[in-house]
């Protein structure tokens, strides 16, 4: 027998050491988030009986926890899109997503993601009955605080991404007033698992261990309920659906030492890596372990899209008005102590009242050179910037940096400067974005790429179509997780008993 | 029985599938380079019987291929050090190695390294014969062309890092003219190897796969000699010393994309990864995958640290004093699409006849303006960055970036600028920096840090000391091979059978 304490994710049991299957199904499922709750749903759907384990006493997952909105389109665009007076074309999507991965894109996911992303649309609203308004926001905004379907929520209108592509929103959110799209969704999703006779629940259920067979397939897993070691027969599978590694800060340090720096882990207590431990394991390669969604949700208010960013020596280094993930990566490559955000008085605006960020005021002045001497920056070196920045400015277009002419107001004096720098009051969430490789069906592969029979893995605990901050436009983790668990349940399905 | 085609690293042998052993030894050791040479030894020593498989035909791995500076100090210096009239405290190699690994370096390996350096010079010059001249070598250098025993090969005395740390000159190199440590070290490696009559080296023989018993424990491997797959029984245990993953373009695409801007590899043909997947696949975890050396080798001549680095914006981002792999990261970390060094004729000197960096010139201008428009920047650009460091220049102290003052000279035209931009001609050099996971012991250790038993690595198959191009010293990764592959060579002596 195995000692009690090695049934831990780094010790799958052996198929041979059980005794006895306490629980049987088609398709055990680890985790109860959007990615679970969609593989489920599918599973059941394509005729296999399912099982979910959960953690906490109540589905959700981090999917609950965020806005919900989902990035969708291609095709010619979706319902909601196409309402809206949006086309979009599969390759649009395609070339924005591959630019938005960066060298490790997965391009046969992101080709398999763009393509079936308006059936997906489909799938959610008609079987799932996810509700979305035919209706678009066209504020520049972090999530839809309206009802409002559809909204720009990436980098797609900035530079490189508008010569690349042509920009579409893609974002679709929940017809629900304020940021309670994550809440709803997970609300049908779970009505939908409870409706299918073919699934059964197990809340506050640790998934542990897996088990393999002697070829090294997964034959089930080992669940801890009520303090009892069950062991769970999964005929066709297993699929890990436990999230991501953001609140691992011992597994972040060794893989993401990146995400060190940001203030706030954005998930759910559950996601501690155990699920991309458990694939490893027995065989399955994480891959893209370093990389994570980390940011400066500089904006709202839109107009501090206005302002310009800056390292401590005074220099700009970006775009101001991609998304604030791509800022926040850039800001937090910059070989720099500090980092400021400067603006007019005037631009400054309604920033109390509804910014996210919570970034300290770190100076202002009445003339460059006491805004200069506040921030400690050398006499000269903003002076420099603002030369630039205002004369582009003045001619509508910004020369170095490429920030849209919409955006783009000479910065007089008096001028704010916020504090960005992370550890001084600013919010830096974060949450990881590698996990165990898998094929688009959702089949964890080896590092020679080969499939590990009978395991299965979708949502964040996978590595998906998103993998890096400075590509991320937000739905990409709904989108990704809804659409990978979906695929994961119906190829788990097809799979021999 | 496990088909052929099936032996690969990603599956390992199981001991029950053993039918006949066809080599038996206490220690098998996969690759001949100086980490397997050296556990070779160190287990040889220790009273073990030792057998080192090497794929190519003779030993030397990477480093026969480097220049073999070792990276040694503290405990108040080496025989080299003190002869040259260096003290080095073990407390500021340690916060130095600590500062260049960044937040993912790993203090207990650190440790360890920095309190055993002077012992592992010791062991090298007495034990191997390895000979080091008391003599200092006091130009900026990348490698020592002459026979001097000490140089400075990192950024110990460029900021930051001297702020935190009194700098030391620990790079020892080998008494031998000209860039040849690399195949004498090996040589003297070699022999040592071949005098001992416990240790028996089998070379044109792949490591295919480790084999593990019930239980998990690494119990042998199976190599292929002469077309014959043959199962070696190792009784105390298998040392990885296979090297790093550099020449697998598609493992470098998944785990290191940063990697991906650099031109050359720098290592041998089987830098393949092998090693580190085959201790994945019996569940050790790799860790700093992402991580590799990647470098703008800028000097020789010395005279090129009077220059500035700049970005396509015509911004600085660096102090040029820094070891050449500090400034080669810190460029690809810029968001921008070129990359130049601006300098006068004069520093640019010699530039041509001894470079190694081949970048070819960009432009020159008898003024500021004309530089800026032969490199496309922005009017004004240039002149802003300029207008700060000269002034700099003149007051002796470099505000913004902390270059040395003996490296301030102003910039006045006529210049020259260099183009840095991967892929237009300059030599942009790199390897992995990644690896198992293991103790200080060299035991491979799982995503819980259990260690996995049986298994050790050492050399680049492991991740050690060196965690980031942008701390990194010349002779860390032989000193990292050399000390790993001792320790390890004396850990699994001590294992039970």
């Amino acid at each position: 027998m195995t000692s009690p304490q090695r049934t831990s994710p780094q010790h799958p049991r052996r198929l041979r050491d059980i005794q006895e299957w306490h629980l049987e199904t088609d398709v055990a499922i680890v985790g109860f988030g959007g990615a679970g709750g969609c593989a489920a749903i599918s599973a059941a759907d394509a005729g296999a009986e399912a099982m979910i384990f959960e953690l906490a006493s109540a589905s959700g997952g981090s999917t609950a926890l965020s806005s919900a909105e989902i990035y969708m389109g291609g095709s010619g665009g979706t319902r909601v899109q196409k309402a809206c007076g949006f086309e979009d074309s599969t390759e649009d999507m395609y070339t924005y997503m591959m630019a938005a991965a960066g060298p490790q894109a997965d391009a046969e996911k992101i080709r398999n993601y763009c393509e079936r992303s308006v059936e997906h649309f489909d799938w959610l609203v008609n079987n799932l009955g996810v509700p979305f308004k035919d209706s678009f926001h066209a504020e520049r905004a972090i999530m839809c605080l309206t009802d409002d379907g559809l909204l720009f929520t990436g980098s797609e209108k900035a530079w490189p991404f508008r010569e690349q592509a042509k920009p579409a929103p893609r974002g679709h959110n929940l017809y629900i007033e304020g940021d309670n799209g994550g809440p709803l969704f997970m609300k049908i999703v779970t009505e939908n698992v409870e409706k299918r006779e073919r699934i059964q629940v197990h809340y506050e259920t640790r998934a542990l261990t897996l088990i393999v067979d002697e070829d090294g397939r997964v034959s089930g897993l080992v669940v801890r309920q009520n303090q009892q070691e069950l062991n769970v027969r999964a005929r066709k599978g297993g699929i890990l659906c436990a999230g991501g590694f953001c609140m691992n800060e011992e597994m972040v340090r060794r893989h993401a030492p990146m995400l060190t720096r940001g203030t706030q882990p954005i998930g759910n207590p559950g996601d501690t890596g155990s699920g991309i431990q458990m694939g490893m394991a027995v065989g399955g390669e994480a891959v893209n372990m370093h990389e994570g969604f980390i940011s400066l949700p500089f904006y709202p208010p839109a107009s501090m899209t206005y302002g310009i960013a800056i390292n401590d020596k005074g220099q700009r280094f970006i775009n101001e008005d991609v998304y604030h993930g791509r800022l926040g990566a850039y800001a937090l490559q910059q070989p720099s102590e500090r980092l400021y955000m400067v603006l007019t008085v005037e631009q400054y605006g309604e920033y109390e009242k509804v910014s996210y960020l919570g970034a300290p005021v770190a100076g202002t002045g009445e003339t460059v050179a006491e805004l200069e001497e506040e921030l400690g920056l050398r006499a000269g070196s903003l002076e420099n910037t603002l030369r630039i920045y205002n004369e582009d400015c003045a001619q509508g277009e910004d020369s170095q940096f490429h920030k849209a002419a919409e955006w783009l107001q000479p910065l007089e004096p008096p001028l704010v400067a916020l504090d960005l720098t992370p550890g001084r009051g600013a919010f830096v969430p974060f949450f990881t974005l590698g996990g165990l490789d898998t094929l688009p069906t959702g089949e964890v592969v080896n590092s020679a790429r080969e499939p590990i029979p009978g395991l299965y893995a979708a949502g964040r605990t996978a590595c998906g179509i998103v993998r890096r901050a400075e590509g991320y436009s937000s739905g990409m983790s709904v989108g990704d997780a809804t659409f990978s668990g979906r695929l994961a349940g119906e190829q788990a399905t097809k799979s021999a008993d």
